[in-house]
């Protein structure tokens, strides 16, 4: 059987964050569906609005089924163009925005740009404050500013620290710093003596010794570093020094950087610290 | 007069990310209200939905206002719960998973974590690589490698090359690199000699000498590299260097970090490698 084919619009004034995080959320729901996507960011003037009008009625024609629209225009006239189309629309103001405006008491603003846009000042300090930190103490770089993380990740290479600290920072505004396990420090079967001031500030990142093996292959192929065992040794050694030394800890072999940084957040009782 | 006070809470199986965009987009269009936040991610049993269930009756009669409350739950038995707190709730698969089901002819798989879960290898690995690279590109680090780039961001010293690669990197899965440009380049007016031969992949970012000189005053009070003077004659020369060469570039200064990916996603044509 072939898979339906089905084209899915998201327009949007400005980014398109907010209609693509919405619609991927709708349509992840759905399996066995082949989707083309297509993104119209700062769709604000009527001649654009016109051309991606005749764009949906094409790709309607194309797949035999009308295009699923996901919407966060807020101009009524662009979407009085775009909503001549021969599609399924799905306007996420519309579906909120009258019960919103009722219990508030009060009109929307009507603005574009406000969910992603430069809001406060405050908050972009705030941001690339902590980008800077990332950055800056990424990998077990400059220790001794320890003291100022919010939260240091730690674990064996190829673990997914780094990753996770700069999604820390970036979306949450979190000080996150990262330390590795090396396997030096096996030897010694004790915390690295850098860590033991801020062992209340350290989180653990771990996955299994076959994922961990998976991922090292695709960056050293065949290599002692990458081998099963190892992987094994690390992973059992790593744990094992979580556990000795209460530091709480996360298994990450199913789950994405937005799961693992969310679980981190919730767990150590963080509060992110910017929106948008 | 004093400001509204509201408690808004954001509850979801998983992350909450996309509770939060679409509270988020909601709640920016309506002005003059003191927001209190309330993340739940990863209300999955029924102790948990009790518990929040009291907190936002708590939290009706502290503000004397209902709370607004954002939800992507999916177990129905966690919602009938949180349904019969005090307040206004905003159900988003509610709202429009049964037009997608009509039109696309099968029923939701109602399984949480697909939207920011972590369902393929490969865009795991893309995402992971586009890190990578990111990291190994920064600041004109590696420039032997920039015919490996998506795109190449260039700019004087704090005209937010590296946020931007991040961000391009971890959210859309870019290889993005970026060079400074630096008062040692103003001397010969011309591309710095690396740049040359990858001319078609650059990107300028610039933004006012005034938002300049407020940026570096953040990191270097009183300096000679922070002082409007300096910044006046960079901002300048670069300006001219990428009419010159005629790179395209973009004026930074009102916009976020969200928007000026997405702008340079559209004007260079990059498709974003992957979502989630």
């Amino acid at each position: 059987m072939t898979k339906q084919k089905r084209t899915v619009f998201y327009l949007s004034d400005r980014t398109g964050i907010t209609a693509e995080t919405l619609g991927h959320s709708l349509l992840t729901q759905f399996d066995g569906i082949e989707w083309e996507t297509v993104n119209v960011p700062f769709l604000d003037d009527m001649d654009n609005a016109q051309a991606v009008l005749a764009q949906i009625n094409h790709a309607a024609e194309r797949d035999g089924h009308r295009p699923l629209v996901f919407s966060t225009l807020l101009k009524p006239e662009i979407l009085e163009v775009i909503k001549q189309a021969n599609c399924c629309i799905f306007d996420f103001f519309e579906a909120f925005i009258r019960s919103i405006e009722e219990e508030l008491h009060q009109p929307f603003a009507r603005m574009a740009g406000r969910s992603h846009g430069l809001q406060h000042h405050l908050s972009y300090f705030k941001r690339i404050a902590a980008i800077n930190y990332v950055m800056a103490h990424d990998d077990g770089v400059n220790p001794k500013h320890f003291t100022d993380a919010d939260i240091i990740l730690t674990g064996v290479s190829r673990s997914g620290k780094t990753p996770t600290c700069l999604y820390l920072g970036l979306q949450y505004g979190i000080a996150a710093a990262n330390y590795p396990l090396t396997p030096d420090d096996m030897d010694v079967q004790q915390l690295p003596a850098v860590l033991e001031a801020v062992k209340h500030k350290l989180f653990g990142l771990t996955l299994t010794p076959a994922q961990l093996h998976f991922i090292r292959q695709e960056r050293r192929p065949d290599s002692q570093y990458a081998s099963l065992a190892q992987c094994q040794r690390e992973i059992q050694w790593q744990e094992a020094l979580f556990s000795r030394y209460d530091i709480p800890y996360l298994d990450t072999t199913r789950i994405s950087i937005e799961e693992i940084s969310a679980i981190i957040l919730d767990r150590c009782g963080l509060k992110r610290q910017l929106y948008g």
